[in-house]
């Protein structure tokens, strides 16, 4: 929490100081890693006008690309950094959670994943018990999810110019020729689908941190989707959208699709599937999990007439067990995501401003 | 220097204090980072044990992989973390250099770069300026080379936990078939073939960071070799193995391939082209040219038959222009290389046993 407050106070610094090139801020704050609205704007304006091109520009989770002799499916490729702090917590590890969100970001993207590269920077003094455990859940977890890390590196910093562990993950997959899946499919009537119970991740990383106690243990939820994806992709063609929920929650995820399809979405709080310790949790904390971070759940827009076909096909699946439709996609209030509260009133649910758990995964 | 010194009091207090499950050190030190001895020691021991698999065990700078579909070729991905300080120095700057160092990765495997993802762990605090410079960086690099940036993904962590940006740039490309190029594959009577003069990169970031100055300014030389290498294996069928010695310069891309493919390999020091400034900045600095890192040089193993064709068509290349045979394999003192000096002697070059220049790349 004290990062997130330090956020805020630079922030209001750096509008106070500078010419503000950048709508107030010339520098790097903590709030452009949160996976919001701020992450968004660097991306826009800066990323995209030094980098951007036809792929890069789509913003999906995954690059769908030609490759040149192949024929049946095109190339999907996605990178992810993980700099999660502490690199050890309730459900997993830094190295899970770095297998499994790139996994995930293929699946959700419609790919089989086949091929992981993994690459490490170390912080001088880590112990290396800590780096073979790390390790080896790796191995465990794209064992599991099918994939194998064919490619690695390894960079040491020196100490204090990193912390323990930073490991980036690079997926590669295929996109069978007739999956078009794109977060700007989503059309007014479609539903809105989430696998399960939402913000695990975020409040049992936030709870060690906090050092908060619940009668029952929260874990993460850290998981590979790509069994759970091909289950819904072969029972289903009416999927328009898939998007794990990660940094900046369910609420970032439906905001990118809103803004990207350019309709609006509504969601109904009671139907949203939600743990009793992690509702407590962010209760305590002040924070409303539809913006914590999941790291074993997916969103999947769909056609209306093949949602709750859909949603029994999702529970069959261990990772899909607590499926619910939560929402609709609709014409109103276009790129933006409105909830419907239990208490009967409707509010505008926008895109994470600042930072609201920095390091989460 | 002091972080290398640093490291050796570290081994030291380590090599007294603990029980050496791991040879003497039970934490990652610098050296593990150096691309020498320490960094072989690091994979052979915790990484292929844990995650190891047919590919991974290679140790090509590329993985090389079956795709399904895919008849035409074989697919090439490599990846690499960035994490050099300066962030900027003569010749380039950490943009360029994740761009290149990946793109020379895939290319001395024989493969034509395609894609790249980039994965940015930035401290919070970097002035955007600096960010957008480094990406317009990339993009440039990234055309020069003919590769298009397809993924990107952005993470920062507070101020002291790490150090301005790092960068981990993936690389995917196509070796078609036909080529087999393999650290493996070096045979008695081959000769080494160098692109250039040597230690330029390292020499570069050193004179930065120890505030040297020369008559000539020393540059980095880091360039994307994939048209070199393009021009190379279309001139010549004999090259068996391709390096670009980075990380532990010229000595341990020999000595990998001494190693990988059981041979001897004879330097001769008066051939190796070193530019004067650099001559004289490792004379300052008490640096062996052979340790220092390259980011645009590659070696070449190739049949003596085809070697000075070889080196000719190289000179045709601005990459090329200083291409020069520096020695040949042999069948004696297997895994070793020896080099004979200017004053008629021979002496061993080890691989880098602790780490000579941190952060290098």
């Amino acid at each position: 929490m004290s990062d997130s407050a330090t956020a805020k106070v630079l922030v209001s610094e750096l509008l106070g100081s500078c010419p503000a090139p950048f709508a107030g801020y010339d520098r790097v704050l903590l709030g452009h890693g949160s996976g919001g609205r701020l992450s968004a704007d660097l991306v826009s304006r800066l990323f995209l006008p030094a980098l951007g091109n036809e792929v890069l520009n789509r913003l999906e989770d995954q690059a769908s690309c030609v490759l040149p002799g192949l024929e049946s499916a095109r190339l999907a490729i996605t990178t992810d950094s993980f700099v999660v702090r502490p690199i050890f917590f309730p459900g997993g590890d830094i190295g899970r959670l770095a297998v499994h969100g790139t996994v995930n970001d293929l699946a959700v993207g419609g790919a089989t994943p086949l091929f992981l590269a993994a690459a490490f920077i170390l912080e001088e003094g880590l112990p290396l018990d800590d780096l073979r455990r790390i390790a080896e859940s790796m191995q465990a977890a794209a064992a599991e999810a099918g994939v194998t890390v064919v490619a690695g590196d390894t960079k040491v910093v020196d100490r204090g110019k990193g912390d323990q562990i930073f490991i980036t993950t690079t997926g590669i997959g295929l996109i069978p020729h007739g999956r078009a899946l794109s977060v700007a499919s989503a059309r007014p009537g479609d539903r809105v689908v989430v696998s399960g119970t939402i913000g695990d991740h975020g409040m049992a990383i936030m709870s060690v941190r906090e050092g908060l106690e619940f009668e029952t243990a929260l874990e993460s939820d850290t998981a590979a989707l790509n069994g759970l994806t091909e289950l819904m992709l072969r029972s289903c063609d009416g999927i328009r959208a898939m998007r794990d929920p990660t940094r900046g929650g369910v609420s970032s995820a439906l905001n990118e699709i809103a803004a990207a399809s350019g309709v609006g979405v509504e969601l109904v709080e009671r139907a949203l599937p939600l743990r009793d310790s992690v509702k407590a949790a962010c209760e305590i904390l002040g924070l409303d999990p539809l913006y914590v971070a999941n790291e074993g759940k997916l969103i999947a827009i769909v056609a209306a007439a093949q949602a709750d076909d859909l949603v029994s096909a999702m529970r069959t699946h261990p990772l899909g067990r607590d499926a619910a439709v939560i929402g609709a996609v609709v014409a109103e209030h276009r790129g933006t995501v409105v909830m419907k509260s239990v208490a009967g009133g409707s509010r505008i649910v926008p895109m994470l401003a600042g930072e609201q758990l920095p390091r989460i995964c």
